[in-house]
C-alpha cells in the first residue's frame, strides 16, 4: 500500500534492533580492550570477513531483499518499489576493517541500511522506487591497496581483472583467489550495467569535530583528496660496530627522516593538509646490523587538489635529494590516489534539510577519510551523513559511538531514502 | 714427540683444508645472493644451528679431541698436552650466525682453530700445554639479547639461570627450552670453574680498515663499549585522514625523529661514536592508521667509556623531552651493555711480533664489534687477530675474505699458540 506524506514523514528506526545487529556483526572478529572496549579485525576476504558477508547476506534474506553479489563481491540487496521501471535509492557502506578497527566504521551504514528496509516492511510501506542496501568489497585497502577498491571498480574506475590480480601486501595472497576461496566471486557483472538514482552513506565521522563543537549531523560536502605512496629505500646492509659512519649508506636513517619530513610538510602547507608515515617495514631488523631495506607508506590528504599536488611535489624532491646525500636508492609506487570530491549540492542540501527538520543540530564538513561515496558520486547524486566519533577515534578498537547519536543518523538516513524513493522519473 | 722451537717456527697451517671447512659448515643455513655471493642463516638455537654444531663436533671428535658441551651450549674439545697439569691455551669463536650473515663471521675463528690442531697432529706435535678449541653459544644476540651470551656466562658474568631464561624477541621461544630441544643442554658446568691460560681469537675485521689501508694483519688492543637499548613508544592510534596534526601522538614520527637523532649524536660526538637503529616494528603497521606503538633498538658504541655514558646520557634526556613534545610514553630498557676492554698488553705484543716475523704487514686497532674474546679477558690474557673483509662488509651474505689473507690469519693463529702452549708455568 502507499503511505502519506506525512505518515512517511513520522517514520522512526529501531536503536536497539539497529544495535542489536552491530554488536552481533561485531562478535565475528572481536578484538577486547584491556578496559571494556572492544572493536573488530575482518580484514577484506580472509574468514572472518566471510563469516561477517554470510550474516550480513542472512539478514538480507531473511528482510526479503533480492541478493546479487558481483564479480569482485560487492553484494547488494534489493527491496523492490511500486516502480519498477525507475532506479533504486542505494545505501551502504562496507563491513571489512582495518586489522585494529572498530564496530561502527562502515558496518553502520550497512546494518542502518537494513534498519531502514525493516522499518519499510515493518510499516509496509511500499515505495515508489526501490531501495538497495550495499556493501562494497575492501574499502578499507588494509590488506588489498587501494582502499574503496570494490566500489570503484562497481562505478567503472578499474577494470575488473586489474582489480582481481592485485596481490596482498601481507600476506602475497591474489585478490581473485581469496574471492573465490571465501565463495564471493558472484555471477552479476561488474562494473554494474545502471547507475541508482542516487547514494547515500550513513558513516562514523572517524575525528574529533562533531563532538568538539557538540553537533549531532555532520553534512558531509565532499571528500579530500588522498595520496598513498609505497617508497622502497635500498641502502647498503653492514656491521653497526665496525662501520665508521662516513661509509654507511643506511635506509632505516633514510625512513627517519622522511616520518620527520612529513610532519614538517603538513605545518608549512597548512591545517587542511595531513600526512602520515603508517607503515614500516625494515629488512633484516636486528639490532647490530645497519638494514639494507626499509619499506614505508605515505599518506597524503588534502581538500584542494592543488594542494594536495604540491605535497606530493615536494615529498618527490625530498626523496631526490636524500637519495643523493645517503647514497641509496629510493623508489616509489603510487598505491592510491584520487581527486578530492564534492558531492551533488541538492543531495547535501536534502541532508541538511530533513535533519532539521528533525530537530538535529548540523555542521558542513569535508571527510577527511575516502567512502565508497566518493566512488558512487561518478555515476549518481550522492551525500554522506557523519555521526560524532567518541575521542575523534576510529581504526581503533576503542571507536564508539553514542546510542542517541546513531539513532539520529540512521533516521536522517531513514528521511532522506524515503524523500528520495518518491522522486519522480524526471527529478 | 717434543718438537724444537725451530721445527715448531716452520709449521704452516693448510688453507685448502681450512676454506673446505668453512665451506662445508656455510652449506648448514645457506643463503643464496643474485650474483653468487652467499652467505649464512644460522641464528643461534634453531634448527639450522643444530645441524652446524653437530657437524663441528663430529670434527672435533675426528680429530682425537676431548669434546665438552657445558649446561649452555657452550662446546670446547681439548687436545691434552704434555704436562696435563698446566693450563691449556684456548682458541675460538662463534659459529651461530644474524639472519642474513656471511660464512666467515666466528666460523673461521672456530674452525681456524680445528686447522691449528690438525696441524699440531699431522706433524706429531705434543705441546707443554693442552690446546682447546671453543665455540661459544649466541654470540651474535640476534635471536637471544644480549649478545656475546654464551661466553659472558661461561666466565660468570651472568648467571646461567638468567640467561635460560631469556625469551627471544622474534618468536619468544625460552633459550633454556631450545638448547634442550636442539640436544645441546651439556652435562659440564657453566660458569667453567678454572680459566686457560691464554685465550686467542681470529676474526674477520667486520669493517674497512684493513682493505684500506692495504694492511694484512690487524692486531686488536682492544674492544668498543658496546650500548643497546630497546625503546618502546606507545601513543594514540587513530584514522590517518581524519585526525587533525595538532592532536596526533604518533609513535612513527617520533621513531624517526630518534633515528635522524642518533645520527646526529655520531657527528656531535665524533669518528669514535656510532649509532644505529637497526630494528624498527611498528604497530598495527597500516598505511591509513597513524600508529599505536612502535619498538625500535638503538646501538651505541665507543672506545672511550665516559663518552659512551655521554651518548647515552644524551640520548635519555632527547627522548624525555620527545615524550613530552609529542604526547607519547617512552621506555627503555637495556638489552647489552659492555663496557670498552682493552685486551693484555704482552699478549698484543705477541700477535704483533708473530704477524711481523711472518712477514706480514700489522695494524693497531680496536675492534668496532663486540667478541667473546672481550669476555674471555676477563679471566685470562687475551688477543685477537683480525683479517681483511672486503669492501667492510658484515652480517651481510657478500660478507668475503680473500684466502691469502686467511692463511696469513691461521698462520698467526698457530704460532702464537703453540708460542703460548710452550709457557712455562709461571709465565
Amino acid at each position: 500500500m502507499m503511505a502519506g506524506e506525512s505518515r512517511l514523514h513520522d517514520l522512526r528506526i529501531d536503536v536497539d534492533r539497529l544495535l542489536r545487529r552491530i554488536d552481533a556483526l561485531g562478535e565475528i572478529g572481536r578484538i577486547d580492550g584491556p578496559n571494556g572496549e572492544w572493536g573488530n579485525a575482518r580484514l577484506a576476504l580472509t574468514d572472518t570477513d566471510r563469516a561477517g558477508r554470510d550474516l550480513v547476506v542472512t539478514w538480507m534474506r531473511d528482510l526479503g531483499l533480492d541478493v546479487a553479489i558481483d564479480a569482485l563481491g560487492n553484494v547488494v540487496g534489493t527491496r523492490e518499489g511500486a516502480d519498477r521501471t525507475l532506479a533504486p535509492v542505494m545505501v551502504g557502506s562496507h563491513i571489512d576493517t582495518v586489522g585494529t578497527g572498530g564496530r561502527f566504521d562502515g558496518n553502520l551504514g550497512v546494518l542502518a541500511g537494513l534498519e531502514v528496509i525493516e522499518t519499510l516492511a515493518r510499516h509496509d510501506v511500499v515505495t515508489e522506487r526501490g531501495v538497495q542496501v550495499a556493501f562494497f568489497t575492501d574499502e578499507e585497502g588494509a590488506r588489498f591497496a587501494p582502499d574503496m577498491l570494490g566500489s570503484l571498480v562497481y562505478v567503472g574506475g578499474l577494470a575488473l581483472e586489474e582489480a582481481l590480480d592485485i596481490v596482498a601486501a601481507d600476506d602475497g595472497a591474489r585478490l581473485g583467489d581469496e574471492l573465490e576461496r571465501i565463495g564471493y566471486a558472484g555471477p552479476v557483472p561488474c562494473p554494474h550495467p545502471a547507475a541508482p538514482h542516487a547514494y547515500v552513506e550513513l558513516h562514523i565521522e572517524q575525528g574529533p569535530i562533531l563532538e568538539a563543537e557538540g553537533v549531532t549531523i555532520g553534512v558531509v560536502e565532499g571528500v579530500q583528496g588522498i595520496s598513498w605512496t609505497e617508497v622502497v629505500i635500498v641502502g647498503q646492509s653492514a656491521h653497526a660496530g665496525t662501520t665508521p659512519m662516513r661509509l654507511r649508506h643506511d635506509p632505516v636513517y633514510c625512513a627517519g627522516v622522511i616520518a620527520a619530513y612529513v610532519r614538517d610538510l603538513t605545518r608549512t602547507l597548512g591545517h587542511d593538509q595531513v600526512g602520515t608515515v603508517g607503515r614500516v617495514d625494515v629488512y633484516p631488523n636486528l639490532v647490530n646490523v645497519v638494514a639494507s631495506r626499509v619499506v614505508l607508506t605515505v599518506d597524503l590528504r588534502n581538500t584542494d587538489e592543488s594542494m594536495l599536488q604540491e605535497a606530493e611535489r615536494r615529498l618527490g624532491t625530498f626523496l631526490e635529494e636524500l637519495s643523493l646525500d645517503e647514497g641509496v636508492e629510493i623508489s616509489t609506487r603510487s598505491l592510491a590516489r584520487f581527486e578530492p570530491v564534492a558531492f551533488d549540492a541538492r543531495m547535501v542540501d536534502r541532508v541538511e534539510s530533513t535533519a532539521q527538520r528533525l530537530g538535529h543540530s548540523t555542521r558542513r564538513m569535508p571527510s577527511g577519510a575516502g567512502h565508497d561515496a566518493q566512488m558512487l558520486a561518478r555515476i549518481c547524486p550522492t551525500a554522506m551523513i557523519f555521526t560524532p566519533s567518541v575521542n575523534g577515534l576510529s581504526h581503533n578498537i576503542a571507536e564508539f559511538t553514542e546510542a542517541s547519536d546513531i539513532a539520529a543518523g540512521a533516521n536522517v538516513l531513514l528521511q532522506v531514502v524515503v524523500d528520495l524513493a518518491q522522486d519522480a522519473p524526471t527529478d
